[in-house]
């Protein structure tokens, strides 16, 4: 093993403690989703009866299995995992990710139990992700120790302390075709945190931006350390923000949350984008992981619905995005290349009957006057997707377009282009990016 | 005509003219989603050369019609208008859609054509829709004079002076299965303008929520009128908000947007809601067209998903909502029928491996003691769609459960309960449904 946390990310092989025949138990959907997902080293079902596990003969016990297993998921009843996790350590397993619930979150009697577990675990060199936790996923391994099952290998990295929330990340990149470089369900943090799988991150050659939901920092001087040397952006929504949601938090998974000006504060130091919402944090990892450095600030609307250019400039400038006038020398080409019904002018209104053609001459009339253009297309315009580059400074907005728009935006992301639902989920993403790079306030 | 405006959004034949045989055209477009969604009265394309287009035979000209024709929707060039407008009060065609652009939005010469248009259509007492419009759509009437072609109806009217976010709308509520009442483009509103389509859909019986985008308000002492009037819910996306925004839609539709405090201040005194974003309208008119009346202010959050739980925790308190605590008889009821690691309190966190039949037990048992259940789905939880009810007083919001999700998504939809895809958008939208009832300040 290169690394430490390599045997929870990339294992070479896997046991299911608990695997189960029950299709409603998580036994049984975390194999069955280890196996759908095509992981492709031995996968060893672990149940007392033997019995056969969705055709696989498992083994009764945890000693029954060949030495030095690189990751045991654990799924069995909150009292046999310390016992379970010694038989792990005899068996030089090297990592476990446990998934039952039952330990800390759960009272002071659970409370006991998680700190035998984080005895036995140093004492056999064991690292654990949970418990209480959905498990790992990492789609460029094979590896979906996790539920739903999620197979799509992209480049944001999903760290969340609740399964749920990292789990709707997953499953939105998954459905845009752009997917996740790693998923992972902390639980109650017994062992590896945040930070832990930060640090871990910061090599991950898939990884590009990292997705965090937090209720609470573990340790926040290991966690300053290791961010402020992070050369990945890191966005994280922090939850327990107001008095009501720290008092829902601390019986969530015990985080003491702290004043949340404490946490804004800290963010600006590290240059840690702070997400006000889910899809808020989703659209900035998205603009972070996909889209290019801006060299400057001049931005460029180009747009086929009017409407949409207004609502862009209103979040341009609430986002503190300028939308500088077009040049003259710009504006005279333009007028020499568009229809005479084109509002020549930023936003540039190419107007309802704008085709993926007038699209491109504009975008290739303009590139080299500005730093980014945000080319919002509002119509069911064919071929949109032809017009948009990879690693171009573009940003892409599609609304309005129906079936024609969801057919050209798969095709933009199976390019790498990310593509945002409104003029105002763009825009701001595109003002983190900006921020991240340091070329806004 | 039981009403001046039932030409347009229930007419009982159409004329389509400048129809097309060219397929990227709009006059081939509208004619065919006139046709595919399935319009009952006869259609009529009018084209010059007198040929077939989609099948059936076209006339020559607008005189060639049979008289009285209730809609003539126009796409022909700017400067043939106001004949065709002319030949129409001949052949005493009530009303028309004027999809063509090149009027007020182009420029001076456009502006005098669009004088000459309105002037037309007074001596004809024609009633016109546009110019420089997305058209009309009308699913509960089987009219899609509009594009892309929508054809699920539903109880949100979508009223945009932008074309494509109007479309962005009803393309939302539709692949929601939810679908929209009314849809109209207003375009230069050169005649018809919001508040004559407000004033229409206060007696129209399948609107229940009225969703407006507007870069300003055409006649200010009407829309006070008509909106103080009015018993149903208005939400309104009021574009060009900022100094660039306002500059962008003055060359847009020639708004005059006018200070945004003025908006502001117009809108509280009315009830009318005023949304942040393109979603936040979207999700507000959702919630008011399909949600019941709270009878109260108390709120009981249940979930499966305490990160969820915390989040909609943080959204209530921004938003105005309280989430008071579990009386000790409500208490003393749940810890009797739930299972021990179930954290009762509010959020109620039944934890990962609830079940739609624990989901069932909670909400028949604490229906009577609270005013609206917050029911978060956080897992590929099924028949979800079980435990929710049309008509109760509770909001859902469902993540997580990728594949599962959609499927009972869908059903709920089906059977009418609207569905939030965060626990922000669904809380914010439920302050709204509060705030229009009086529940919150």
């Amino acid at each position: 093993m290169s690394h430490s946390l390599d045997a929870i990310f990339r294992p070479q092989s896997v046991a299911v403690v608990g695997a189960s025949n029950a299709p409603e138990k998580y036994g049984y959907i975390i194999l069955k989703n280890i196996l759908d997902a095509g992981f492709r080293g031995p996968v060893y079902p672990v149940n007392p009866k033997g019995i056969e596990i969705l055709g696989r003969p498992s083994v009764r016990s945890i000693a029954d299995l060949p030495p030095g297993v690189d990751l045991a998921v654990i799924i069995i009843p909150a009292g046999a995992v310390p016992q379970a996790l010694t038989e792990a350590g005899q068996g030089e397993i090297k990592a476990a990710v446990i998934i039952s619930g039952g330990f800390a979150e759960s009272g002071d009697e659970g409370a006991a139990l998680q700190r035998e577990v984080v005895e036995v675990a140093r004492r056999s060199a064991i690292r654990v992700v949970g418990p209480n936790c959905q498990g790992v996923n990492n789609p460029h391994h094979g590896l979906c120790a996790s539920w739903p099952l999620l197979t799509q290998p992209g480049e944001i990295a999903v760290i969340s302390q609740s399964g749920t929330v990292g789990a709707a990340l997953m499953d939105w990149a998954s459905r845009e075709q752009l997917g996740c470089s790693t998923f992972v369900s902390l639980g109650n943090r017994a062992d590896i945190d945040e930070t832990d799988v930060i640090e871990y991150l910061v090599t991950d050659p898939h990884t590009q931006a990292i997705a965090v939901y937090l209720e609470g920092i573990k340790d926040l001087d290991r966690f300053r350390r290791v961010v402020s040397g992070c050369r990945k952006p890191i966005v994280i929504l922090k939850a327990g923000r107001t008095v009501e949601g720290r008092r829902a938090a601390a019986s969530h998974t015990r985080s003491l949350a702290g004043r949340d000006e404490l946490y804004t504060a800290l963010f600006r130091q590290l240059n840690v984008h702070r997400a006000d919402s889910l899809e808020d944090l989703y659209d900035a990892a998205k603009a972070l992981a996909y889209l290019p450095r801006p060299a400057g600030r001049r931005l460029l609307i180009i747009t086929s619905s009017g409407g949409s250019g207004i609502l862009a400039t209103d979040w341009a400038e609430w986002s503190g995005l300028a939308i500088p006038p077009l040049s003259d020398q710009v504006a005279t080409r333009l007028r020499g290349l568009l229809p005479r019904h084109c509002i020549v002018a930023n936003p540039l209104d190419l107007t309802g009957d704008a085709t993926a053609a007038l699209y491109r001459t504009v975008v290739e009339a303009t590139a080299a006057h500005v730093d980014y253009q945000v080319i919002i297309f509002g119509d069911p315009i064919l071929d949109a997707a032809g017009v948009v580059t990879h690693g171009a400074p573009q940003l892409v907005i599609f609304l309005g377009g129906a079936d024609v728009e969801r057919r050209e935006r798969e095709r933009m992301h199976l390019k790498k282009v990310p593509v945002f639902p409104t003029p105002e989920r763009g825009l701001r993403a595109l003002a983190r990016l900006f921020a991240y790079h340091g070329e806004v306030s």
